[in-house]
């Protein structure tokens, strides 16, 4: 199975991205040639999403090494190392921007006996198109395990973007949709706008519509009243962090569509790989949450929207406490509750 | 205690009303001289809010008289009636429409059997003007009820614009906030902005700031975060229609912000005048919710986010049950549940 989209492609020496902010009326990419490139488009939301910000970190830290192979070893790795932090300032919130950073400093650790820039680079760049591929496979898995979920004629409800757009192309929450799609099932799904940067109605409209999926946009406010009339069966969400404990963050509002899909008994579940677990930590109030500036909420296609000096609060997460969680689906299998026990039964 | 702000005006032949879709860059007011006038006005929400839609329908019913007292009686009568079925079908949700034209059809009774066109044109104006004060006396009322559970340095949060901008000037939900502005309080404001039309961020924001109280616009979806994070000490809302059990209807996203409410333990009330009690209606699902354009969804400021031929569904309201309601403020007092016997013993 082919994914629907890709965000994200490793050219040898760059990166082109599907650049997001043109989506849905228009489509560019942009190319980008060092690790400041990349921390500018994960910080300005040219690509985002938790494991798509992994991927990008990855092959950020990739193409700088490529750059400095012919420096000294003590030079490459300041270099990298520089690169490695200004990349992990980009996004508090993203589990899975630190996960990856991790495991491009853990690559560079095991060159270090060696001192060869050009050893530890190509090994770079090989971890990095891993976590690609790897990110692919799991995406697919995930879509497999969670299609079980949906019935012929379901209508699903999701909360920003967590689709192929978030990943390397088969997306969390969007998965097993792509999955049942291609199985042929009939569904229908209610995308959130998602205020402030409305990445529900561009960028999961954009990719379901192109797949061939039944999609509908509603306002987040809507969703309450839609539960409560029954018109959803059952919520999908990503995640950008879960703790150990089963409380997990995602877009801010999610935790409002769970609050009501519990008050309507409508299943909530939420998708998302195991990198995106913060085994170390344990209660969702521990993770930190970005905010994000106020003229994203004052502010839309460039009109202002609120009266001059009245200030926004813009914060980009909530968290969600795990009571209110009906399954995590991950490459793993789908862990129910108790979350402390099944989620560290899957801990790699 | 002056209203802060005159949203509509009877000027003896014409009415003036501050257009507010303006609002808040510009601030500009629109002259209606016929009931097609105010009922244009009333279906493209240059002016709304429950009690200001039933203020501004009685004012039509008798600018509109106006126009025909040199008619005969029956002539007279059909173009009132007439009116008056137009006026009925611009907002499907508001009770205080139906309330005030149902005043302005038992005013016109009263005359036929004088027949005399002129007589009963003086008596509707009369009432209109008498809908129009009663309504400033009865938000003075409620914010001077609704303000004793206002602490110093409290934090409330309001949804949509139940302000004077939807009344005749004092509000509902926001009229206790003036009462205590008034009488020196320190206290701060989160509006959320209320998509799809943004009466939050525009129209509250814009009249809040205006009084010069403390006013932070956040996202509908952020509410969840702040009240789960103790930042919301209680919620103020106004209603569109208010059953003999308690239920209400009020702006899309208000059923959430309750449901989050009650998670939090935050105290949550809605402000709203007796005329906006529907007793003839006894369940919340009765209410008729009205589904607006979804051009509001899919367009910001005339821009288009979502893709080409992806629909939207936009439900003006939702229905938040009695057993979420802390309280009811009305001019008649401060109503506590069991709402089914209290809301009965102030029945007019």
């Amino acid at each position: 199975m082919e994914p629907p989209v890709k965000p994200i492609e490793w050219l040898g020496d760059r990166i082109r991205i599907i650049d997001q902010r043109c989506l849905p009326l228009k489509e560019c990419d942009l190319t980008l040639e060092t690790a400041a490139d990349v921390a500018g488009a994960i910080k300005g939301m040219a690509l985002r999403g938790a494991p798509l910000i992994g991927i990008a970190a990855a092959m950020a830290v990739a193409v700088e090494a490529r750059h400095w192979t012919s420096s000294t070893w003590d030079e490459f790795e300041a270099r990298l190392l520089a690169a490695i932090e200004m990349l992990s300032a980009t996004r508090p919130t993203a589990g899975n921007l630190f996960w990856a950073l991790d495991r491009s400093r853990k690559v560079l650790e095991s060159h270090k006996p060696g001192g060869s820039p050009e050893a530890a680079s190509s090994a770079l760049i090989a971890d990095a198109i891993a976590i690609y591929s790897e990110d692919l496979e799991t995406g697919l898995r995930m879509g497999r395990i969670g299609v079980d979920l949906i019935r012929e004629g379901s209508t699903l409800l999701t909360h920003c973007n967590a689709g192929g757009l978030a990943t390397s192309g088969f997306g969390t929450a969007l998965a097993p949709m792509y999955v049942a799609h291609q199985r042929g099932m009939n569904f229908k799904v209610y995308a959130d706008e998602t205020r402030p940067l409305l990445q529900g109605a561009r960028l999961t409209a954009w990719e379901l519509k192109r797949a061939g999926i039944d999609v509908t946009v509603i306002c987040d406010s809507a969703c309450h009243l839609m539960m409560s009339r029954g018109a959803v069966d059952m919520v999908f969400v990503g995640s950008d962090r879960i703790t150990s404990s089963g409380d997990f963050a995602n877009k801010i509002g999610t935790y409002g569509v769970a609050i009501s899909a519990r008050a309507a008994g409508v299943p909530f579940y939420v998708v998302a790989p195991v990198s995106t677990i913060d085994f170390d930590l344990e209660k969702g109030e521990d993770i930190p949450i970005e905010e994000r500036d106020s003229a994203e909420v004052t502010e839309i296609s460039g009109v202002k929207v609120t009266p001059r000096g009245v200030p926004a609060y813009n914060p980009a997460f909530d968290v969600t406490p795990a009571e209110l969680v009906s399954g995590i689906i991950t490459e793993k299998g789908l862990i129910r509750p108790p979350y402390p026990e099944n989620l560290a039964g899957i801990r790699p």
